[in-house]
């Protein structure tokens, strides 16, 4: 086994080089001795989100009360928002809106995707891999159900091949619409946007992206890749808050086929115009519902700014390095990890599979070491590249080459 | 026209005897200067919100990290929260969840509503008041569209008269599923949530009651009524912060009926066993989506929990005082309000018209004075009981009657 005295020595001198370093500063840590291998789940919390939420709480909604809604663009939250994520995923203004949660942003945006068909009444398929994330799966199951009439099954669900980084060219015969994870939530495998997008095109489908293990760790280029729809949640690496808001991506060229089922008054021309029938507003604001939570919109927005301001291009580097490194510590260490090494995976984290992970987890947290636990036998150690150190990946395969 | 001087000494001796006076000091007041007649709307900043996000931030987020998940009950938020609010519109425990935006809430409660029919492959219809608020008539129409094939119109909307208190007897021929508002977001005018409950069955329908502009100035008892579904936000005289979750509840006997269109991992039994086909948790939980904002929903809960401590019933009594005090100043000032007297309204807001209403807004605003507009000729005055005086009443009155 090797000398943890040296794993810690290469893992201080990579920090020490690590041009991120100075933004740890930017975030509320109450205890420096844990190890917070959990950002991909449930990101930290920066210093700037509660200097904001204490301005929206106690002067703009306190203090300016209902006017806060014109004079702090409060009703254009969710696309403001959406376009200063959009650069962090290869977006362009007025593609991206955050609002509501990811599950809901995926039901949208299967059903936009389903309805932008050339015949919108057709029988549909939606193709989903198994191993996807639950939710993904799920979603395309309630669309199915909801879009049939019992027995007669007008919208199926399919499984597909999860291969990574493409598809095979006839994975997607037959299938109409399909849902993808960019990053594999388990193994942190990533999918190639352009070559899967290409190959659903040619199969006459077109792919809703799920960006959520994604966002803020990867340089997404949505655009380069002619993407069509993306959805994800910016409560990981983008440190939107516990619950923050998802968002959601359309490409401007297919603004025009919205129609979007979930229709409420801020999707309406014209608000405030309370007689008028149904008319939805153009662009990306068509996706919008109702009244989005204005605290929730900010916490994100904090975090998605601090994102923007460390650079995704940086981001991405060290998460490649703090990757890099779990997985040489891992075979030192004699780890059952089973993470490819970057450019194959995101680096947003690396697995070890144990059968007694949960029990592991636990024995980790009580020596202080916070990671994630899939059944049944995943753990998952979360590198935020803002917030995790080389030295904490060291200490943590330390303490679990100990425990085991 | 009446001294207002008189009209100011009224006032303050009807605030001297309201018991809910020494509420007022529960909330954060940045102007005591400003009369606010708004919180219809967007209520005011309770001082336990201030705190309580205070602690679910600095503590909670940043201090224990993803254990809040389960060391603060995060996961069961959307069902503790609506716990809380169940007394106040006369549910039960595990009737009601807090977790999405009102529109999104009326979404799932339609869709919930038209697949608990007999046989929820028939045709359908549902009814909608052309003046009920927008989203309510939006919504309907975006799930009529979604659960039809082009001009196959499998599920339709038709208008339905929005009689008050009770709708006609034969009004709902034909119809299966009722959205129907309980006060009147202009007039305030209240629907008799029983009769219209009983109507409704005979004919066959069942509503989905909107309790917007109804929950926490109105004693409303969905289990005397009968009532199936209802929907509401808390952002108004909830005080739950801008944009802040809706409620839904379902009748408890309903709830093995419960299918509803957007599933997300939080409606899963066992949510962490990732491989697990799609099965969804008994009770009201089978109504969740996504992962909540746990931001949204603190703010949610204490402005509920500031109701509860208040009561429900004082709060409902000062409504009908304040609305009764309005319009008896209205008549005096010969301003050309058009509310009927409590009960026939709710008591949370009185209206009057006037065709330049968005100028008089403006003008209000500039003396301090802020209340609605709705296009093209509501004033409305909000007259939230728990932070609204009649001497506030008095003021805005007699600047609108010094305008004119």
């Amino acid at each position: 086994m090797a000398s943890l005295d040296g794993l810690l020595e290469r893992a201080a001198a990579l920090d020490a080089t690590d041009p991120l370093a100075p933004w740890r500063a930017e975030f509320v840590v109450t205890d420096p001795e844990l190890v917070y291998l959990d950002g991909n789940s449930l990101g930290r919390t920066p210093k700037r989100t509660v200097r904001a939420l204490t301005e929206v709480v106690e002067q703009q909604w306190a203090g300016d009360l209902i006017t806060s809604w014109w004079e702090h663009d409060w009703l254009d939250l969710p696309l403001t928002v959406g376009d200063e994520l959009a650069p962090l995923i290869g977006a362009g203004p007025g593609e991206v809106v955050v609002h509501e949660s990811t599950t809901v942003t995926l039901f949208q945006l299967v059903n936009v995707a389903l309805d932008a068909r050339d015949d919108p009444t057709a029988p549909a398929v939606i193709g989903v891999a198994d191993s996807d994330f639950p939710t993904d799966r799920y979603v395309a199951e309630g669309i199915a159900r909801l879009r049939s009439r019992g027995d007669d099954r007008h919208v199926e669900v399919r499984p597909i091949p999860d291969t990574r980084p493409l598809l095979p060219e006839d994975a997607l015969d037959g299938i109409d619409v399909v849902i993808r994870s960019l990053v594999d939530y388990r193994t942190a495998e990533l999918a190639d946007l352009a070559g899967d997008t290409t190959t659903a095109r040619r199969a006459g489908a077109r792919i809703v992206w799920d960006l959520s293990h994604a966002a803020g760790v990867v340089e997404v280029d949505l655009h380069g890749a002619g993407a069509d729809f993306a959805a994800g949640c910016t409560y990981k690496f983008l440190n939107g808050g516990p619950g923050a808001p998802a968002f959601a991506f359309v490409r401007s060229g297919l603004h025009d086929a919205v129609r979007q089922p979930i229709q409420g008054w801020f999707a309406q021309q014209e608000q405030f115009r309370m007689d008028d029938a149904w008319s939805p507003r153009p662009g990306i604001a068509r996706l919008l519902n109702g009244t989005p939570s204005v605290l929730a919109l900010t916490a994100a927005r904090a975090g998605i700014s601090l994102t923007r301001d460390a650079g995704i291009t940086e981001i991405a580097r060290t998460a490649r390095s703090l990757a890099g490194f779990a997985i040489e510590a891992a075979e030192e260490l004699e780890l059952p990890c089973d993470t490819k090494r970057p450019p194959a995976t995101s680096g947003g984290h690396v697995t070890v599979r144990h059968h007694a992970s949960k029990r592991l987890q636990q024995e980790l947290a009580s020596r202080k070491v916070l990671v994630d636990e899939r059944e049944p036998d995943v753990l998952r150690f979360g590198l935020s590249p803002l917030t995790t150190t080389h030295v904490d990946v060291a200490r943590a395969f330390a303490t679990l080459a100990d425990l085991l």
